[in-house]
């Protein structure tokens, strides 16, 4: 049986992430008022969540190397119990399947991929845009109704929320210094839920709010996670653009980078939207 | 019970995707010499496989829009099962979570979500790159012992995969037109074996064959599947890159359009490498 996974120093991330332990593989945990989002909490830390059963469980191998999440409906206010089988172990990866449910209804479903990583050639054909510091960029706040969002500090550099006077974008890239708020030291479960602060791209694009939620969200890590913690509380630079529109869905993309300049994480995911 | 999903015109793809209903949502399958790999057979003929048994499940609601799945272990020459269960279904979407069995033994996880397309404002930002006609670009074979590659005619405009004098390369980009061969009819299970058709990245980098292998892969489909159908046997054009190399993992984008300019799939993949 493992520990309690519990807040560590009251940010309301970590009360967001806890779990307890209930059996092998199986955690409780509660929705967090901080991070609701429209329709149910905020996703990133749905998949935060859905990673933390992972991380939490004694028969983990290695790090976080991929994580997939289904969001299959909204999670519905209040406690859910979350299931991480580990499917297959290797010798140096192992496979989980993972399960949020609610009333014993599945809500949000995930895999994750671990492993160990070993030292190899290493090169990035992803660099880090040539932007100014964050401190030479002010700060934007997400509109009041977003609660979810007041947990992060963002600085845009290009592609800020529209608000009423915006119009039509040829374009649907953002890109922004971004960190939490209150500050608190960047861990991998973090990692995975600043992968999913980018707004929907059609809203960038309509310039105007459109009902819009992520289907499916991946996301691949990139540096171990002594090196995610070595970013401290400093902002990461982040960049999202969309694939193509149509039929109801779009694909977005976004990298992350660290203050130092690496590559954290390439996430990617389908949305549905409305007009 | 649904229908034997049978090969349609004895094309070695229908044969290698054929399953055969077991009991709801168990279907039996088979590996087919003509998809061998290095190591199992090649990852894409296995995501089509995966994704044929959502298609083939009398319970499916709306097209396949995302599919991930899991590479745990190579697949065993000989039989397999493939259990798919839609865990939850909304009234326009379907989350699916997928296994490929041998033995009992967990070889392959996916989860697939399905949906209805409605017609939506559409746009890319993804255009199809400016090249030459695939008629006026050389079919280059891959070599005799990549079985499986037999099965596609491919078209490099640039990346074609290293030979003993091809040195390192700073970018990893491969460019090609690809279609089936011989040639098919296009439909989505063989677009989604497509989207695996670029050699592993780290391979265009180091000009020199490196032991590799997907460890999960997403793709997103962009396209109806009449659109897809209405492709025919033209070829596809495709293109692909790498993100970030180290710790034994690297990523790779791919994105592949019809002949007539659409964006038909999205693909992202996590790949491991030895060195």
């Amino acid at each position: 049986m493992t520990e309690a996974v519990v807040a560590k120093d009251g940010h309301p991330f970590d009360e967001a992430v806890a779990l307890d332990p209930v059996a092998e593989g199986v955690h409780t945990g509660h929705t967090h008022p901080a991070y609701t989002n429209m329709v149910g909490p905020f996703g990133g830390v749905t998949a935060a969540v859905l990673m933390r059963a992972v991380l939490a469980d004694p028969r983990l191998l290695g790090e976080v190397l991929s994580l997939t999440v289904n969001y299959a409906a909204a999670v519905a206010e209040g406690p859910f119990e979350v299931t991480a089988t580990p499917v297959r172990t290797n010798r140096s990866t192992q496979h989980w399947t993972v399960a949020l449910t609610q009333g014993g209804a599945p809500v949000t479903t995930a895999t994750v991929v671990t492993g160990l990583r070993r030292p190899t050639w290493s090169d990035s054909e992803a660099p880090m845009p040539a932007v100014p510091r964050a401190d030479d960029v002010p700060v934007r706040p997400m509109p009041d109704f977003v609660a979810w969002a007041r947990n992060y500090e963002m600085r845009y550099l290009e592609g800020p929320l529209p608000d009423a006077d915006t119009g039509a974008h040829a374009d649907s890239t953002t890109t922004l210094w971004v960190r939490e708020q209150p500050s608190r030291t960047l861990d991998v479960p973090a990692l995975a839920a600043l992968c999913d602060v980018f707004y929907p791209r059609i809203l960038r694009r309509k310039g105007t709010f459109v009902p819009a939620g992520t289907v499916s969200l991946t996301t691949y890590f990139h540096a171990p996670a002594e090196t995610v913690r070595a970013q401290g509380n400093r902002p990461l630079l982040g960049t999202a653009k969309a694939g193509v529109f149509g039929g109801g869905y779009f694909d977005q993309s976004a990298r992350l980078w660290s203050a130092d300049g690496d590559l954290l994480a390439s996430s990617h995911q389908l949305v549905y939207f409305k007009e």
